[in-house]
């Protein structure tokens, strides 16, 4: 039997969960300082709920759907904006809006796998509901913002673009499209086509709002793009998309913008709603591409060697120095100490503890630190009270 | 359309998520202070991967199994072991063995949903990986033990039972019966089939020892079970589980054992493995039934309250307080501040700041605390310097 994972998805062992762990915690700690509450759902959703605001590309040739032995019709979540939109909806009796939500979920889509493209990825979610004023795209662009900035990129590394459905629809679209076209047209933008050198928007007054107010705080980065369209269906006014600056790697990175009607697919009067979806793959190749990328860093603090005596006394002492809040791991390899100390040094964890019946007996151990070797003895009720890092 | 998420799984709203970060938290900080990596992989898995040594039962009648428009079976995996024991053996080695993993993936079962059964639940996997001898059970088992006191429960609110498929093997099943005779057996007395009254196993002195070494170091609510089997086919050996013992919740929460024979399906050398698996929704319904469940908690700090200014200004502010580590969320419902101050104490924000023309001239902000109505007129860098909790 092959060990390679399916097709197109991602096999994490843990230096790469290091890296994962440090984008969902930059995620996370940047969504909560803007007062975002987590949120979830599972990656199962009834096939409906994709079935015409999505876009149509997406639903019919790039979804998993299948169907379950009940009958009924499986999809993986392919994004989650339709999954958030479920969740107001059903509750939103019991809300008071506005809400700011977030979520980092994993959102499935059948392609061909090519960089930055996986047929699995998660997708930090942000998303304003119930307001319908530029407060909600000047605090969600200014987020988008932040997220680039605590994730150590300079300002000259990333541009944010932004533009409105509503010029789009305003501007160049015969008066006589239907909503249908108009969808047409804004699709064939996103994807550059028909070329902007043949096309003209003007800025609208909201827009050069929005832009103004940015920058009064301090976000420079940011322009008017009228080629900017975003692939989904469902927005309706702002959008933006946040640009790698780099010649190598001069892509959107991740976007969003206001999508006001979507609750209308629950029969639900219409709620404001701004968002936006930053992927790991992409942002991961961002970080590389500047070299932003943290160094690994061992979530073990002390590995304890075993000089000759039985695990179990071993597991007493591990057990007493974690009650104090370090992390111990025991020496399971059943080798000479010095081969211990290379174990724990291909592992990168930090200190090691050599335990022998003679450290047993006077109750003093050696603690080594592998960072530059320095060696201390030390009781444990020493160690519990050092603070090592 | 409906707004209820897929049959038998479940939405995270932002309380509901609190409790699932709450378990993922103790579950990580635990695991990790043992010493265990986290790894994790995609949900997705060619389906072939559970033919053979997961339980036939699951495999032909509880998978989520589909075949992709490439013409590949996939399935979403019903547990964690076999896609752990496939990237251990994608990269031997390169490995150092022994190896301590964990990992927290949602896995799948086409069940009818049912108390503590769902179709999605997220599940806590540790394994221990190249350790023949008794010191991985050992390590194992406490911590799984140390688990349940990071939860909160007392000795007396759980117990661990042990048992050994090789005493199964070598106790009342006829010398001639094949492996496949075994497994079913061993599947009978997981389902409580033949009656534990009509057979009589003796502990062995491996499990003596492991059972003395457990209690040498304080754990003492574990005991031998001779009706203990799991229901895996692939243990080989030491098989336990964790029971609670509170008469209106007496069942098995979680539980483990020792499989060193898995990685042949790969065609590789045996590696000895012992591991566990613990579930979200057990150790949940556990928890509301001790009571251990901690109160909710606002991920926001503080709440900023508009008295009549421009948004823009606030989000200005609010940025300087991020900047220093707290969490802002600024009002967005552009009602009274009387109204205001209801939707931050209804959302539980534990301090409330307001912002008027008067506060943004004098640089003078009055910060409240909802706990005890306590209120302080402070400056940005006051408030900054401020240990707020």
């Amino acid at each position: 039997m092959k060990t390679e994972p399916y097709k197109g998805v991602r096999d994490f062992y843990p230096p790469d969960m290091a890296i994962q762990n440090y984008l969902f915690g930059v995620m996370k700690k940047t969504a909560e300082s803007f007062g975002y509450l987590e949120y979830n759902s599972s990656i199962l959703e009834p096939s409906e709920l994709y079935r015409g605001k999505t876009s149509e590309e997406i639903v019919n040739e790039q979804t998993y759907t299948f169907t379950d032995r009940g009958g009924r019709d499986v999809t993986l979540r392919p994004e989650m904006t339709p999954t958030v939109t479920r969740m107001i909806a059903g509750k939103r009796r019991e809300f008071a809006l506005p809400l700011r939500w977030y979520s980092i979920p994993n959102v499935f889509r059948y392609e061909r796998p090519q960089r930055g493209r996986l047929r699995e990825h998660w997708q930090l979610n942000c998303d304003v509901f119930g307001v319908a004023g530029l407060e909600a795209e000047t605090e969600i662009i200014s987020l988008a913002y932040r997220l680039m900035k605590n994730f150590g990129a300079a300002d000259v590394d990333f541009e944010i673009r932004a533009n409105s459905r509503k010029i789009i629809a305003a501007g160049l679209v015969p008066k006589d499209f239907s909503e249908e076209q108009i969808r047409d047209f804004t699709r064939k933008l996103d994807r550059g086509d028909p070329t902007p050198a043949d096309i003209h928007f003007e800025p609208d007054e909201e827009i050069k709002k929005l832009l103004a107010a940015l920058k009064e705080n301090g976000i420079n980065n940011i322009r008017f793009d009228q080629t900017l369209a975003r692939g989904f269906d469902y927005y309706t006014g702002i959008v933006f998309e946040v640009f790698d600056t780099a010649p190598e790697n001069n892509r959107a990175l991740f976007g969003g913008g206001r999508y006001d009607n979507l609750l209308e697919i629950f029969d639900e009067e219409k709620i404001p709603a701004v968002g936006f979806g930053m992927g790991d793959v992409t942002i991961r190749d961002f970080l590389e591409t500047h070299k932003l990328l943290p160094t690994y860093q061992s979530t073990t603090d002390i590995y304890l060697c075993n000089a000759g005596v039985n695990f179990n006394k071993l597991e007493k002492i591990a057990q007493e120095i974690r009650d104090n809040g370090l992390r111990v791991a025991i020496d399971l390899s059943d080798k000479k100490v010095g081969v211990q100390i290379k174990i724990a040094v291909r592992q990168q964890i930090p200190y090691i503890l050599c335990v022998g019946e003679e450290e047993l007996k006077n109750g003093q151990f050696k603690l080594k630190k592998l960072a530059n070797g320095e060696e201390k003895t030390l009781t444990l009720q020493e160690i519990n009270a050092q603070n090592l890092f």
